[in-house]
């Protein structure tokens, strides 16, 4: 059970895209966030927005701000959770989505794990868990696996493995692709899956362009559509 | 692009256990559950009760209200989208968390999809992205699988599996089990599995007994805990 006594790790989610604060974020969320003095932060001026956002009169100036990303190196990681020895909470954001699922914030949780802090997720927007509600898929069994490898062959055998773990599991698979090149993924799931896999692409997720659209392959290789740039997530069935 | 001339069905999460509406879902989907007057729902009694608990001015008695649940022939779900065929907005309310994930809603939202309507899912509650979040495990690659099988064989060779996709891919293994049986699912776990591997236990998620504990398998047989009857989700990592 959460200690009251300890210090708590908060994993604020942050609205993807164009989205107002009020349509993606509980109002939880919001309370606990102007409690909060030390975040570490993905990015600090999208972070500094993000805070704006949730309440225009919170005083940023006073606050200790921290980024961690990709540039952050492992032993400067361990050093950001002083703020929790000292008995104070920190407030982990992200630059879209739900902090430490897919960026560096997981290696801060797991710090806070290992010392045995209390750390409490807030509800926020995920495209992973969105796109699979409206994709009509099953949610019993699947996959996220990030993006597809580059390489040729690689990604010849990762694909052989997607159609394999949806024919022998029964398990839906998900993947992103750099949103240039969305609609080159679109053509080669097209030319190497069975005619019958039903693929599902979901697009600006939570956001005023949101599309969320299940074809069988042979329907997307006749069918008009443009998600080029545009954040999307891709959702593979049969 | 959400085509503003067609029906939606809308999937509206539902607070988990004993947590207000308020501090798990965001404003919009209240706003957005007020214009709604044809519902399918998991459970009428607790459909009924959220609806409420959402706003106590919505009048239920003059809305529609379908249940569609494992005891729905697949003929009777097909039916269900008829409001939307007359140009109306179809809401899905599931018992807890996130609908069409592992419930029966998905059927529906399948149907929906193959004719072409618009299908938006709404910000909620995910036991497996929040725990996720907290565990500060892999969340670029992470499975759910749902149950592990009861028979002995089956769930030996599954655990197995899952010992291999954490070793090979790095992919985070996520799972649930009946709650009575957490405590001996946890004995098991530390029986079977190297004691360098990570277990988190992510219980009672966004409520009032949340807890959300990593610790090493060979930390977790030395531990105290009392999960007795609590939701809980099991993630696995090394």
């Amino acid at each position: 059970m959460t200690d009251n006594r300890k210090p708590t790790l908060y994993l604020f989610p942050v609205p993807m895209g164009d989205s107002p604060v009020a349509d993606v974020l509980p109002d939880l969320n919001i309370r606990l966030i102007r409690s909060v003095r030390h975040f570490v932060v993905e990015n600090t001026r999208s972070a500094r927005r993000f805070l704006k956002a949730c309440d225009r009169s919170i005083d940023i100036d006073s606050l200790s701000i921290v980024e961690l990303n990709e540039h952050t190196r492992p032993e400067e990681v361990a050093a950001m959770i002083a703020p929790m020895e000292q008995g104070h909470d920190i407030g982990v954001i992200s630059e879209a989505g739900c902090p430490a699922v897919a960026d560096p914030g997981a290696d801060l949780v797991a710090v806070a794990q290992r010392r045995g802090f209390n750390v409490v997720p807030l509800v926020g927007p995920s495209s992973i868990i969105m796109s699979l509600m409206a994709s009509g898929f099953n949610g019993q069994s699947f996959a996220f696996i990030g993006y597809l490898p580059i390489e040729e062959n690689k990604r010849n055998a990762r694909l052989k493995e997607i159609e394999q773990r949806i024919r022998r599991e029964r398990q839906t698979q998900i993947f992103i692709e750099t949103p240039y090149r969305n609609h080159r993924l679109i053509e080669e799931l097209c030319r190497r899956l069975p005619d019958d896999f039903l693929l599902c692409v979901a697009s600006d997720i939570s956001c005023s362009r949101q599309s969320i659209v299940t074809r069988r392959i042979a329907d997307w290789k006749k069918a008009d559509y443009n998600y080029d740039k545009i954040p999307t997530i891709f959702l593979l069935y049969s």
